[in-house]
């Protein structure tokens, strides 16, 4: 740092392509703290040193920081200051503060060079980790990569090399640079396995109007590989080399700044004329073709399948004894609901960690129970299950709330009707289309309001076809997204209630939007949309209030019911069948 | 505009102040054309003369331009150029246009500025009309004004501007220009009678830390007025002074970009520092104070009044007789209502032109039935009624839409039920204190939107206290406003249904935001917010569709018309409460 003038350094818990899920190349926060959880930032000055992580992280921070000189910065705190105030509050001369440029994106980095430069503070691109790290780095990984067939896909490499020029050209755009890893994944028709949920290929793309140039290490380049995409046109290069190629790129250039990091913008030739836009791979990417979507239809009844299996097994007579034996804990079903998904067809991995909040553990707001901290689960009390899989056909992820035994208290079933009831009026909603997700969100919500009840998650989000679980632009929050519901967009419908020591509620389909084919009531022109529910799984209907569930609400819920029922029961077994019949019979 | 050196001319239907209702003295696209519509902008070009109009002016504009050179630009049409493209694709060389700025907010004319300046056309700030236009233009209204009473407004003068001070201060500003008539009226708490509906006095008004200064005629000073102001340290200057006094202002000055006139920015002296921001007395007049609330619950008791009598005439025997004669008209109707509502306390005038929209008509958004194009109303079919009051106590507006007789189509009975549900629901509906109109507007919709059914206009407006019916800056629109809903809000609850050539159906309150007393089972610690209804008067229960009614939906109407009985029958004569309770018996 004093070699190179710096003050301070600024460490993120990111990687170099924006990802949600990464590889651990890029821990540099445990490397420099200890600390492992997903979300922390570093920040090292001359004397002192500080990681600044939220509240869900406070108990494992405390413990992991024991005994090193790091100080522990609980961010969800009210009076702790953000980093840049610290900074700004701490050093009043003009100091220079460095960071990676590779672990920003380009908004990020711009929006924290204007804060302190306003302070009179500066900011320098330098990767101080990189030569000291090196004793013990896990490699980027060198996992091959595969084509992933069109008969999933559902459109070709050529076609949607096409498209996306198309869009190039109305921007009058020369070239493209990409570093999102499911946009790239998704415009090539590859998959890989570098990094744990994602089966994204670690790479950078550069799309020209001639050209196509995928920056990946040479180790993961298989003969199939090469053979698939030199036929189409795409060329290789190393990985690292995205950045020397940048700088020989002339003409308008696009990046997506929510995405792409301040690395690679800053090298491109200060000659080209650089655009900041939306992705338009992360558009076309949300708009699932048939294929896609009939593919995803099959993926859910295997996801039906194994939850079928699994919630017949929680249910049963030796499941309910090893419980009250204190015998099974939440990581045990973890990894039971993980032993039915492997036996799916086309399953690949799970689509991120299962979520099994028991009793006041639903409650707590991305709990991730391990082996050694996870509770026993006993034949009584609420348990909250969100899972999902990662299919050849498409990405699954699916919340149901369940009622394990005893006698069920009046609030929880009020709770519990609330959030279904929310779910079905937003999951039955017709729209006119132009409508934005933030305009449906309050539609899931309004039940729990008039009880003065609310949750601070988003209600929808995006969700990918084999790739990621979370992706944009679209989604269901309060946020003011300006994204509009298009047909073939898939979103989760998700409302929840959470009571702080007591329970954790959560109903979760998988929804997508689709035209409505009829309104014989219309009185205008507008083009209607609805969502078709591409989950299938039945809801638990003991916890139902029934004095609040209207006759519509009733109809919706044996309706689906009966969906599930038919599609499912010809995949189980006899017996398991019947216990699907139960589970899905009319109320 | 050869001497200007100009090669086009544009004039908008608008004043100085962006008022929604102006003075005929800024009729200028009147006496440029003969059209007389309420939205309207010609464009003058060396060798042409052409208007631009909506829909709603169509058959008006036709037939007031004929035998002109003026040509209509119907620009509800989708192949309608904006006069900007217009423009551009006209004159492909280096030409300049002109406008009167003071016609123009800053933030119109930058964005005119900004297009015209793209394709190469300049922009120039010149007034033609004022030299043009001097035989037969109607004078500035000289009319006097007055003290509006610390009794009805509820905060004095000196208070008002000591809180808009101490926001002057938080953005460091010396002085703040105001241009919105409304905004000056609440802070110095004056009224007029400048313009029909809104009881404003046309000025501008410059507030400084230690100064404020009214600009406005001579001629409308009493002595009277000229004491209160006095008093309270408001000097006088002329209306047109305005320009000269900001050219010798110094240090940082605030403006309202969205209301303040290019005029008056290009004024100000380029030494000082122009900040553009929204104006912080649009956001306190927003907030109604105790007294301001209680004087509208007593302007809505008047109102219910007035329709209780006007809707008992409606339904006598010898107003049918006469309908059946083909002897009255909507307008007959509308002023029948004006009658009624000049007998009420502190009734002032109405507070928009009454919209009696018979049969189709109502299906017309924004029909204004004039004496000599109005229908005749029969004794059946439906009637769609929206109308207000100004009154000292504040301003009402309220729709309702009721059936005259003859046998409900069960079409009919659908619409107007899926109204009142969306109106019920948005009208009684809770939510976490931070949330937007935007949020909540779907509300009204979800039950029509089922039906395929939607509306195009906004689903609520704010509402002045005995000022504008339409004000700033919350509203229940899905535009993405960011402004959240806060304690003592007023805004519209007015969902509808239009049926071209059958019917329109509206049915509007107004209600306030107020806060929840109590929230039993909340999980978090979040205030919440809710509506107080503040509109007294019965929803037509015989053309409800009971089928579609939930037992809630039929609790909130018979608790709303018990209420409505209980506050206006002491107000009424026994006749006229036998009649009241008729309509407010309960379903």
């Amino acid at each position: 740092m004093q070699r190179e003038g710096l003050a301070a350094y600024i460490v993120p818990s990111t990687d170099p392509h924006a990802s949600e899920y990464m590889a651990s190349h890029w821990t540099e926060v445990c490397w420099l703290t200890s600390f492992t959880g997903e979300a922390g930032t570093a920040l090292v000055t001359l004397d002192k040193a500080l990681l600044w992580t939220d509240s869900r992280y406070y108990l494992q921070a405390g413990i992991q920081l024991e005994g090193t000189t790091v100080s522990l910065m609980r961010e969800s705190d009210i009076d702790c200051p953000k980093i840049e105030d610290w900074l700004i509050d701490n050093y009043k001369s003009q100091i220079t503060v460095g960071v990676n440029p590779e672990m920003w994106s380009v908004d990020s980095y711009k929006k924290l060079s204007d804060k302190l430069s306003e302070a009179g503070i500066g900011l320098k691109s330098v990767d101080l980790i990189r030569p000291l790290w090196t004793d013990g780095r896990p490699a980027i990984p060198t996992a091959s990569f595969y084509e992933f067939d069109t008969r999933y896909a559902g459109e070709s490499l050529q076609s949607k090399l096409a498209r996306i020029r198309t869009k190039m050209t109305e921007k009058h755009a020369d070239a493209m640079v990409v570093s999102a890893l499911d946009e790239i994944a998704w415009l090539l028709n590859i998959r890989g396995n570098d990094v744990e949920y994602n089966p994204v290929v670690i790479s950078y793309l550069v799309v020209e109007q001639q050209k196509c140039t995928l920056f990946v290490l040479p180790e993961k380049i298989t003969r199939e590989v090469t053979a698939y995409l030199s036929a189409n046109g795409v060329e290789f290069r190393g990985y690292e080399e995205v950045f020397s190629y940048l700088r020989y790129l002339s003409g308008t250039i696009l990046y997506d700044g929510a995405k792409v990091n301040e690395a690679l913008y800053e090298a491109i030739s200060d000659e080209a004329k650089k655009v900041n836009c939306k992705s338009p791979i992360l558009v076309a990417k949300s708009h699932k073709n048939d294929i896609e979507l009939a593919g995803i239809r099959r993926a859910m009844e295997q996801d039906a399948v194994a939850l079928t299996r699994f919630f017949r097994w929680l249910e049963s007579d030796d499941t309910r004894a090893k419980m009250a034996d204190s015998k099974l804990t939440e990581w045990d079903l973890m990894e039971q609901l993980r032993e039915f998904r492997l036996m799916g067809k086309r399953f690949v991995e799970e689509s991120f960690g299962t979520i099994a909040g028991y009793r006041g553990n639903g409650a707590i707001v991305h709990y991730a129970a391990t082996k050694e901290t996870a509770d026993f689960v006993y034949p009584q009390d609420m348990l909250l299950l969100d899972s999902g899989g990662q299919y050849l056909d498409g990405t699954t992820d699916i919340t149901r709330t369940v009622w394990l035994g005893g006698e069920i208290p009046a609030q929880a079933k009020r709770d519990y009707t609330y959030v279904l009831k929310g779910h079905l009026m937003l999951g039955h909603i017709r729209w006119p289309r132009g409508t934005r997700g933030n305009q449906l969100d309050a539609l899931a919500k309004q039940y729990m309001w008039q009880a003065g009840i609310t949750y601070g998650h988003g209600t929808g989000h995006g969700v990918g076809h084999f790739l990621s679980c979370h992706e944009g632009p679209q989604n269901i929050r309060t946020d003011m997204n300006p994204t509009v519901l298009e047909p073939g967009q898939v979103c989760s419908d998700e409302p929840g209630i959470y009571r702080t020591g007591k329970w954790g509620i959560r109903t979760e389909n998988l929804v997508a939007v689709t035209p409505v084919e009829s309104t014989p009531e219309a009185t205008t022109e507008d083009e209607w949309l609805t969502w078709e529910t591409l989950t299938l799984f039945p809801y638990d209907t003991t916890l139902i209030d029934f004095e609040l569930l209207t006759p519509q609400e009733r109809q919706w819920i044996n309706d689906y019911h009966a969906e599930v029922y038919r599609r499912v029961s010809p995949l189980l077994n006899p017996d398991e069948a019947e216990w699907l019949k139960e589970k899905c019979k009319a109320i």
